[in-house]
């Protein structure tokens, strides 16, 4: 394309990296890792793919999360019960959206790791990209039209079709990428057998639009099998490899690796997952659920003029006082997104590198945080005092609950690896450990027990619970001076009188060790 | 808050970065900033801000988008003519939908602004910024109640609290930023009279939170003008600062500058603007606007279960069929936003510096933009081959032609002061310069062109337009080829037969140039 003149400007770059890394690398201490490469994107910021990265990341959050606004604008009847409405939901578009969110985020994975093998952009690359990005928006479609007509084979054929598209997309970009060695990742540009890793990378990617190929001949045929095909053909890498992980942490036996190890495209839990992007990826989850909410308030609490004129004799304060409940409960549930938000981010300020397993985790962390705006419409689509109303306090509990416990199942995969993956001053033992845990674990507690408080006092009601989500920032501002007293009431009531005994030693770490030490 | 400990850590960074700034700087070359500031990034990456304005940023953007939703949703009659329904629609939703974007981006300049002063956050600023975050999404709601109800006071008083609210939690932020003096500024915290610097931020912060209060009691008395008064206070020192600017370029006279100068806050035009946060932001709004399409294909082209076995004998794929144009329309605009992006990223890649200016011309850019759904909307809504359908071409064409055209400004305006803004091989000579130029001009030639032919040809309907523009993608492949065409066309036109003439110094430019002398 005559990019002659863009590619001598990249390989001059290139000479200056390669004088850089003189130094040793490899030494699975991030920090040194982290440096060096930011240094590197200064230098290269003409055709850093950063931005590329982080716009994608931006569609595919908003395209996994937005499939939630059909599910939460399902309208309910009031003579009704709760549970038979949301049976009715779950039939088709809860499913849409959890099956969106999933092959969604899979698809993010695979784009994840294609970027990762391919470290520059071009304009080329950048408009194939943009293709990909136009049929991964595209695949909720095929979803919605699966799950509204499950015995036609139309939707499954259209999803192959797209799917088969975004492999070929892929194979472009990794033929292009390639063809022109400056775009790729530095360890593989400097590897000597840059064929094997090309073969072992197409063979990986074409594998799903094969299998694809023959789903979509196979769905002709009996199309009923086609749906557990597919999910097996996608899931198929993640669950066996997922599968052997944790054989091999049952068993304590060794993983056969090979000795030329493949950085990327292994599937294991603990492959390497850019973890900016998995910050981008939540970032725009976060975002869209929080926006979501105000969305519904601009387009449905908006009294009609003609209605205040009858209704209130033109008095809109006492019109817009019917909305009251709404407010509270548009206030809560940012309140509630917002700190889910908080406690993510204080969580990756710790985090070094993140992996394949906390990525999953994320993942259904982030699904269920999708659900909250279903969780606002519920908690006010009711009459006060019902018992609806109360079930779908206890639903929005269950969904915070576990999107809370999903964050603290990061942070414990996280300390399983915690040489590699977190900072030392968070590691196990650290006060900056029990804070942080403490700050994890404050959303489960707090839903766990206004769930059982809904179950005891039958009074509860969404105000009250709306209340308590904008009364939990102040809880978080409190929590260290909570942690630090607890710990010394800790210390204090198994301490006492044996002064020999160091059975706190998490009083003890020297605060001046952090960070520095490892830099120098 | 016992964040002792935290303070430590990074009073122990600031050392080093004082260590490391022994380099001379402020030399107006921003390779050696932009490298040394990243360097600085990887250290204290503890308590960065970036992922904090990253997600703000995120925020900001969608909200500002999202308001088109209610304008693009409004249902237009077929009997009617369009003219009459686009004014229907002027009188309140755009204007809804234009003044979210403009204040929400006021308020995202001023969010800016704040935080080019404190660089560095802690639990209490994040809470703090969340707190912040939840009033500005409140904003465009407030809107909603002065466009449907404008004789009512109510609307300003809202708007003015959310106002007075957003400008005291900024105050709480400065105030707390300068009481823990390492989250501020490296150029502030060093600096001998931080004092001065509190005292101004804290007056131009004050002012409008001041202002909306005698604004909001003037409502009371003569509400008809506060509208004025409202505009008047926010838009008065960026149009007043603009003003003197263009006085001064025009006249030529020196800006009374003082000597000991602010870097912030002084909103001249010139003042420099995060890059990376421009970027944010505008990632942000083009993937909203993108994926908002697919909601309204997912939401409104799923047919009922019952109406395809009624109509189309259960054959899915002819009531699909049905939907053809949309699905045309779909991946038209699509690629037109990808594309408009890609003409974006592509800009800022050779950008170094952005000054207040080109944010102005990029908000003006994706105000635009973010009424692409409305094109969409209205390109596929009307009969094909009706007088409405060629208007709602003309209307796109009108909407595309100013995104790109407010593009093509921001680059002139980075050229005027292209010393300090652009990489040097991009400067006005370079063929790099005439190859964005190209890409720069191609939308807004393409729209051009497509307006006229609507006029011309009676025949030119919805589906033809929504070819070009999944057709245009090809012309940005073909147009590096075509720019050295011309270029070589032009020289052979020019400059046969002179060989002693140097015409075109666009070809002779050292490819080997860029970057490296610079960074070197």
């Amino acid at each position: 394309m005559g990019d002659n003149d863009e590619s001598e400007i990249i390989e001059h770059h290139d000479d200056e990296e390669m004088e850089k890394r003189s130094t040793p690398r490899n030494q699975s201490h991030s920090f040194v890792e982290s440096v060096t490469s930011s240094e590197k994107d200064g230098h290269r910021s003409t055709q850093s793919s950063h931005r590329l990265l982080a716009y994608s990341d931006a569609l595919i959050s908003i395209i996994a999360t937005v499939m939630i606004l059909p599910v939460a604008h399902t309208k309910f009847q009031d003579n009704e019960e709760l549970k038979e409405s949301i049976q009715t939901l779950l039939t088709t578009k809860v499913a849409v959206y959890l099956m969106t969110f999933l092959i969604v985020t899979v698809a993010w994975a695979a784009h994840i790791r294609l970027f990762q093998v391919i470290e520059r952009v071009d304009d080329t690359l950048a408009l194939l990209n943009l293709a990909c990005m136009m049929l991964i928006t595209f695949l909720p479609y095929t979803f919605s039209l699966m799950a509204t007509f499950p015995e036609n084979i139309l939707g499954i054929l259209l999803f192959c079709a797209c799917v088969m598209m975004i492999g070929l997309i892929q194979v472009l970009i990794v033929l292009y990428g390639f063809s022109q060695p400056f775009l790729l990742n530095d360890h593989i540009q400097m590897s000597q057998n840059r064929a094997y890793y090309k073969q072992h990378i197409l063979k990986v990617i074409m594998r799903v639009p094969i299998m694809c190929f023959f789903a979509s001949i196979f769905s002709l045929i009996f199309f009923q099998l086609s749906y557990v095909l597919l999910a097996i053909i996608i899931f198929l890498p993640y669950i066996s490899q997922s599968l052997k992980w944790i054989w091999s942490k049952a068993i304590g036996g060794q993983v056969d690796d090979s000795p030329d190890s493949m950085l990327f495209y292994t599937y294991h839990p603990s492959e390497p997952l850019s973890k900016e992007r998995v910050e981008a990826f939540s970032d725009g989850v976060y975002a869209i659920v929080a926006t979501l909410l105000i969305l519904d308030i601009c387009e449905d609490n908006v009294p009609e003029p003609s209605v205040v004129k009858k209704q209130f004799d033109n008095n809109l304060t006492a019109a817009l006082r019917e909305y009251g409940p709404e407010y509270l409960a548009y206030f809560g549930s940012f309140a509630t997104v917002g700190l889910l938000w908080f406690v993510h981010h204080s969580l990756f300020l710790h985090v070094t590198k993140a992996t394949r397993l906390m990525g999953l985790f994320n993942t259904f962390s982030l699904a269920f945080v999708g659900g909250l705006p279903l969780a606002y419409q519920l908690t006010h689509e009711f009459p006060r005092g019902s018992r609806n109303e109360l079930e779908a306090v206890q639903a929005s509990c269950v969904i915070i609950f576990f999107a809370g416990l999903f964050q603290l199942a990061m942070w414990v995969s996280a300390l399983f690896t915690e040489r590699e993956t977190l900072h030392p001053y968070v590691r196990y033992g650290g006060r900056e450990h029990a804070f942080m845990l403490a700050k994890l674990s404050l959303y489960p507690c707090v839903a766990l027990g206004t769930y059982f408080l809904t179950c005891i006092l039958s009074r509860f009601s969404a105000p009250i619970f709306h209340m308590m989500e904008i009364g939990v920032p102040f809880a978080f501002l409190l929590l260290r001076l909570l942690v630090r007293v607890m710990l010394v009431l800790l210390k204090w009531l198994f301490c006492t009188g044996r002064p020999d005994v160091d059975c706190f030693p998490v009083e003890e770490v020297d605060p001046q060790l952090p960070i520095n030490d490892i830099v120098t």
